[in-house]
């Protein structure tokens, strides 16, 4: 799926999703500034724009190296880590390195789970220790998911072909992550739980028997202008991962773009419905986490599954988001964005779903979906990936914001927490508005 | 126009259309949030958000089948309405479907129709009501329109062959609209003018003696951001509409770029000029409203115009803007975003200015614009093609909502609307604001 | 570079690109709203409205013609100004033309170049006065910079040739401006230095002692979004001037993408640091304007430039910024939006970097970049080009300003401003909050 792009036509379409993709990030950024209060909007917002910069340099010197920078599957790096292509330079690369629009397409990617983390962290967050994660993630863990899952030479690849080009895919089949549920969207939830838990509450979000109190984000249109760009994206991070649009591609393209549509829907639904009936409330922010949950759900899924099974992951995906989102507040853990239920609950949950659901033509391989009658081999590469995923960002990223917190640089201080990190860090307020008349 | 379609160049090119189409549906819900007052924001919001949920669900279940659910013309179901493809299902669906593409483009479509409908009865409207009209609109009243004037065996159709491939338009031409100035925009607008009408005046706009009072929106920002986002997004509704990008299409997919952006701008300078003249008021709403009503008057004629020809229809729809405004404002309907305005009567005006202006060849058929010499065929049709859409479209949704009327389902109580419906019925207000400091 | 556009391929990435571009005219719209007093949102957002519609109407009966109009490039009309396609009109157009993916593609970038100057004269200037600008800059002044730079017949243009056909390039080289750091960017950049000189500075900007006060912008977030919608623009903007897709352009096309991400990174990064190690304020306004002067400075070089040279182009650019916007208020000159800084300077600094980094391969001649050991001859064209469209446009749209001062027009009145240019002539204010309760 990596390999073997030629035609102009494909890139033309991969650079296309691309900049969907990047456009990810002022979905990101308006989902997040709505969603905190007014006094730390500066603060989320310049994580945001940093996240795309900073992870694009780590992207750069590193991440594509150590993602896909070798074929060689016969050594133990070849497995576990690239080792070329640092700085995007290794030899001949002058005259010959035509894959441009691969480097262009990852990237968007790696800056989408980077900055899924900042969300889970808001509020409170040390601005310099979350510049340092952002290095961290872009240029090493999640490249190191990448080269597992994405890279032929990946150990859990599901291309993964031997030094002969013959199939080595784990138990026949590896790990069938088509656009990222796992690679991205648990990678970047995880570390926001990491994060979350290790930072610690915002003052206030619980009281002193340990119940939860309400701290609304301050505008609802930015949560949803966020929302509506980020489903316009999905359709770059989706269809986009088709690698291809040439020939039959390009109904395999059209395919995921219905996939991804209605799973976002009916997640939209599900949290519609669900919300009502616990809570009598039309609730527009838990609406648009839904449709966001819905995307994340699918986006394992989004090639192998039928629509009815398409609509199916996005409806339970809002209904795992709920109960994710229930079990942290249980735990005492505060993600003022829901970026772990949305991104790493729901990410799991659709690796999941593709073990469940995934259809045998579909897929291409006689290890589908459990309950559709293929076994229980991709169901358990699912598991497999949720595990190693889960694991190696809990280590690396849950290691790093620890030390942090032993330097005592993790977390703002509590004035600064009280004052608004805008005002203590930033310059001053956000919003500067001037008295209306009406 | 919709059957014949095969490379994956041209699919390419409906999906990027698809996704700028369906990024209208940001615009939409940003201008609707900037024209409502800042207590009912999200409740309008969370219309738009379902809007696109319920309706892609309501379509694929219903609306795709009835839309373009078979190609037997010699039946009477053929003619008014599709009969195959519920739920995207029928018989060898997994081996041979290769139309998803069409789905999602014209899904894209749906959405845009439906949430039309949301401004005008911003403000007052029960929510449950709400759902029921995305429901039907999407899955039902709305497809019957798209079959009458889309599909090759829609009796208004301009493509329609009957049994053997022959041509077989109603008096040789049938009704020319392009991209939906009468498909999706009157759809929508005349939905927006029933429900308008029949859940009446927000409390307060007209005075006892029955002048309008101003109720200004809370956000012009938001209302310049969703005007830019639904023009951009034009350029997916309008280009995207030939279907085709191969060949001698892509002359004609720029053509229809032209001539939609010279619309636009021209019904923006109309609306700038008219609102001055009048009102000595550089009104920056009206021109936002004069630019959409550009555009709305420009999708019917987008193929068939000369550059000259669409600047005329996006002026004059600019005055068609400001007429059907006033007229409203005396018949005390109440429509917070001149969603008929815009859409209803600007989109009655698309069609007619076919009916007048379009240029023989490029329109390909000896029955051409009336004022260029092209006789009254086309024009009639087009005339007749406006009254069965109001006539379809206030019977079956006028009588939608006055049925809920008659149940009390259809209006928020006056308790609910004087404490705004973000507060009685989403749990909040869309804003909390921390006091700044400046 | 300009003509041999054939396959359907190449139109379909034009008109895709020209979507993107024309969506800058969002992202310019919030940036300008976020940057400016609430008092005066309205008048910004609509002269960014209007912007896209006058100058929409100013190039199609006039640009376009004057950019674009002959290939004559023996007579002296030929090398300084088009002359033919007034109104997109000459004698055989309905039958044979071809080109409407240019006039659009073109089209965008006018709109672009146009609706820069707005935010260096924001929040006090005359709003009829500006409406003149708007036509006589995107009808007459940047146009002829087109024509002198992109044209083929173009004294200055990078692919001159003579009758023959035979390179007929000043210094064998031309002015290599790939995206228009010099012919949009500075073109817009120098105007809003004219208009914020000769408008004078918001009242208040500048104590008794001439020491500058703090006028901050009144939404960050707006701000944030429109960065980030203009940093996606640029990959219609930058990419989409390869102006093809087809063959070994894809990969020019990919490659374009990701030194303009290179670069905004760079400059966002560099504005950091800056401003970090000057001021200890990690300044989110800052950052963006990085990100932009990034982008500006790239523009030009996107193509010659390898991406070692693109980060530094990038990161210059952030200290170009910088020291341009410390001299400007030295000078008592206010511009609101530092749209000279970003657009003016930085444009200056990209034409410069090509004359510096320009790679031999890439550039595809012998005279490349004075660093790489090209000699001279590239960045001496490049200077002249700096210096020929900072006096066309200075001479230009200087007198155009200065005579309307003489004649009061200019300046809306000393009352006007200080109640605010939404409340004096646009009927009220951007914003209407009902209190909120929390």
């Amino acid at each position: 799926m990596i390999g073997g792009i030629t035609g102009s036509q494909d890139i033309s379409y991969m650079l296309l999703s691309g900049f969907f993709v990047f456009f990810m990030q002022a979905g990101f950024a308006m989902l997040c500034a709505g969603s905190v209060r007014s006094k730390n909007v500066m603060n989320i917002l310049i994580k945001n724009v940093l996240d795309a910069c900073i992870g694009c340099m780590a992207y750069f010197c590193f991440g594509w190296a150590i993602s896909y920078g070798t074929k060689d599957s016969s050594s133990f790096s070849g497995e576990f880590a690239g080792e070329g292509w640092f700085f995007l330079a290794k030899g001949d690369h002058d005259a010959s390195f035509t894959n441009w629009h691969n480097f262009f397409f990852q990237w968007a990617f790696t800056a989408a789970a980077a900055t899924i983390t900042s969300g889970a962290m808001a509020e409170r967050t040390a601005f310099q220790a979350y510049i340092a994660y952002s290095i961290i993630l872009s240029g090493f863990v999640y490249p190191v998911v990448v080269h597992w899952i994405w890279d032929t030479a990946g150990w859990l690849c599901n291309w993964k072909t031997d030094k002969d080009g013959n199939d080595d895919t784990l138990n026949g089949v590896g790990m069938h992550d088509f656009a990222g549920s796992g690679v991205v969207h648990m990678t970047g939830g995880i570390a926001g739980l990491m994060g979350a838990a290790i930072v610690g509450p915002r003052t206030g979000r619980f009281d002193a028997s340990g119940r939860p109190m309400a701290m609304p984000g301050h505008n609802a249109a930015l949560v949803v202008l966020g929302t509506f760009i980020l489903w316009v994206g999905w359709y770059g991070f989706n269809p986009g991962s088709v690698l291809a649009i040439t020939g039959d591609a390009a109904v395999s393209v059209a395919r995921v773009c219905v996939t991804t549509t209605l799973a976002a829907a009916s997640g939209g639904i599900g949290a519609m419905i669900l919300n009502y009936s616990l809570y009598k409330v039309w609730d527009l922010v838990a609406v648009c986490n839904g449709v966001l949950a819905g995307l994340v759900s699918i986006t394992a899924g989004a090639y192998a599954l039928q629509p009815w099974a398409a609509i199916l992951s996005g409806f339970v995906g809002s209904v795992v988001l709920w109960a994710s989102s229930k079990l942290l507040l249980k735990l005492k853990i505060d993600d003022p964005l829901e970026a772990f239920p949305v991104h790493g609950a729901c990410g799991a949950w659709g690796c999941i779903a593709v073990g469940l659901f995934a259809d045998e033509k579909l897929l291409g391989n006689e290890n589908y979906g459990a309950l559709l009658g293929g076994g229980g081999k991709l169901l358990g590469n699912q598991i497999l990936g949720i595990c190693v995923i889960t694991l190696w960002v809990s280590v690396t990223i849950g290691g790093l914001f620890f030390t942090l917190k032993m330097f005592g640089m993790l977390r703002a201080s509590a004035e600064e927490e009280a004052a608004g990190l805008d005002e203590s860090k930033h310059g001053g307020s956000a919003y500067n508005m001037e008295p209306s008349k009406v």
